[in-house]
């Protein structure tokens, strides 16, 4: 397998062509954001499994599955959500003047919103908006889209990853935005937006499957606070700009292409905890030994979500009697005389008895930025790693505040 | 019917006597409650459904089964919870203790515990305590109880209920702990504690069915953090001391005492809820349209449940927005076309569109604070109605603080 090279900035892949520009959405800085391929895509892509979808993701299920992808145009400060017909109506036209200014089908561009709900969108603003956005498309303005998609996000999150196929050096690039409402489960299953882009030659088939894998393992597997938004997208362009032979699951470069995409999903996964609203801390839940994936998952998240295990991690108080109490609960099949739980590293129960610990030591352990809680259930073989933060006083602040 | 009259404080019930004392397991307060019945009583009790059930939830069903209740033995500080086959001894001591000091047969006793999880009890100090308890055992000392079993409790939680059954006068009254850690799940499903005492005569099979209901729509109907206690649990005592006609489902009697059970629950779990910590707010969330009942509340419990619209209370913003990313994640059946939404009586939306409201009238609502969200899902005929707060700074603080 070629080597993986991980950068830790926006490197454009070649023949795409990027915008963000400020339309007046929001109050002030970059709301409008534009990707665009010089050749048509082929795409892949995970949506919310939100019952209330928004018109967005509707206009960008019908199109991805219609044609080959060129564009995608993304808007912040505004999710167009929970707007009714005017809300479809006004996605659908983002899509036409997008690609009307740009020389494309509607079909062939892409729509995503993030940003609050309820409110229907400035198709003013926007309209002259996309015309600025079109006429400033750029190789080397990646990081523009990064910073138009952002909300509450202290930082924009962008990453590379480069390997060989074939011979060819691939660049497999994307940005994300996300930092509350984050317990993604869109289904193959995040407001998380993630824009992924790729000069790989690849088959559709093939990169739809190794989306939803690696979504399944990376972005689904982070939450910051366990609402599920309405408007959660991730979405891969790949323009096969690049001549290597096309990649699918059969090619000996297909393993190389997954563990790329898995890092750099896995990479902009973490940024979205790192920049987690009001987070001080980065918690890795390894639960293991559950009777199934599923159940691993569901102790997981549970534990993830909790509002007093969360506290408590804010508090840097090494309370493991909240994380049993939430596997109890958690409705999962759990051996009690099986149970073990390790606190960064110091087993505080093993075999379901507490384990007679240094209270200093777990202190110390309990005031590092990164905690990881180790679960053994006891029942089975199932495993899941999720992905979280603490909960502070901040993250109330910004959340009483934010809207309306 | 009988009329039914309420009283804001506890009012004891013939033959029950009451000790509540400072016995050192807490640094410093009333930590060690004792409820004593002349007679032996018949008893029910609902106990939480968390796999890690504390060592004291263990003893006082298998005592509870299988006998009469005489007596309970109540202590906060600590909730003898993880504490292994320790922490069982220990049960059945505090058990066996009060026996002694009273003249009982052990299983006899009730025992419950609340506090913090994983340490074991200071057995030398509460056997200490019990003596004392024994000794100050007074008729009208229920309000020490109620105080003994305080934790993160501002308040004491006492009322009354009293009524007439076969032309006697009942005395029902009751008290309770709780404010975080509430997300009640006892089968047939609460740390919330609750022990009431009537001086009904009924029978034992009508008493627990009775209970199971009453704490269905009541204790199980709130919810402060989502978190259920490895050790919430609530006990009805009926000595028997008025000489009515046994109330059972067939007596004449049965609608005011269910009636009056319901009052009495009804009121404790709002003082929870009112006392929830950190909160500002009291909020009622009617779900109705729900394919079924369980779908109805799981839909309540979704809402009250999420970090986003709890913060959106407490910052006095009537995000509906979040309200109804919540639904549409819940997992229940809604027909988006029917979905209706009422905030605080002011509809947000009807038949899936958003009303065009005043801006001021909703954020005027939005500053009360008693706020009650009603949610139509169009889909059926099951309603439930949740109880919960909104989640401030407060409420981190007092969690990040609270143990070891």
């Amino acid at each position: 397998m070629s080597k993986i090279e991980y950068f830790d900035r926006f490197i454009p892949p070649k023949g795409f062509k990027f915008a963000g520009v400020a339309s007046g959405i929001k109050t002030k800085g970059k709301d409008l954001g534009l990707i665009f391929s010089e050749v048509p895509c082929k795409s892949a892509a995970v949506y919310t499994s939100n019952a209330f979808a928004a018109a967005p993701i509707q206009v960008s299920k019908e199109h991805q599955h219609a044609k080959m992808a060129h564009a995608i145009i993304v808007n912040s400060g505004n999710a167009n959500a929970a707007t009714g017909k005017q809300g479809l109506k006004d996605a659908y036209k983002m899509a036409d003047i997008t690609a009307k200014d740009l020389g494309l089908d509607s079909k062939e561009v892409l729509v995503a919103s993030t940003g609050i709900i309820g409110k229907s969108l400035p198709m003013g603003k926007i309209d002259v908006g996309i015309i600025k956005a079109v006429k400033e498309l750029s190789h080397n303005a990646g990081d523009d889209v990064a910073e138009a998609i952002m909300t509450t996000d202290k930082v924009k999150k962008v990453a590379t990853v480069q390997f060989k196929a074939d011979n060819q050096l691939i660049t497999l690039s994307g940005m994300a935005k996300g930092s509350g409402m984050i317990n993604p489960s869109m289904l193959p299953q995040a407001t998380m937006l993630s824009f992924l882009v790729t000069d790989l030659r690849t088959r559709r088939k093939y990169l739809k499957k190794v989306l939803s894998e690696v979504v399944d393992k990376t972005f689904n597997a982070i939450t910051v606070d366990g609402d599920t938004s309405t408007n959660d997208m991730v979405v891969v362009l790949a323009n096969g700009t690049e001549n290597n032979r096309k990649v699918d699951e059969k090619s000996p470069d297909a393993p190389v292409f997954e563990k790329a995409l898995h890092m750099l999903c896995e990479s902009l996964a973490g940024k979205i905890i790192d920049d987690g609203e009001g987070a001080t801390k980065f918690v890795t839940i390894e639960v293991g030994g559950a009777k199934s994936e599923e159940e691993a998952k569901k102790c997981a998240k549970s534990i993830a979500n909790s509002l007093l295990v969360k506290t408590a991690l804010h508090g840097e108080d090494p309370n493991w009697g909240r994380i049993l109490a939430v596997v109890g609960y958690s409705g999962v099949t759990v051996k009690p005389e099986k149970l073990n739980i390790s606190y960064t590293g110091i087993p505080v129960i093993k075999n379901g008895s507490p384990v007679k610990t240094e209270g200093r030591k777990l202190k110390a352990a309990a005031k590092k930025k990164e905690i990881t809680l180790k679960i053994g259930l006891g029942a089975g073989k199932g495993t899941f790693k999720v992905l979280t933060t603490d909960l502070s006083e901040e993250y109330i602040k910004i959340n009483a505040e934010y809207t309306t």
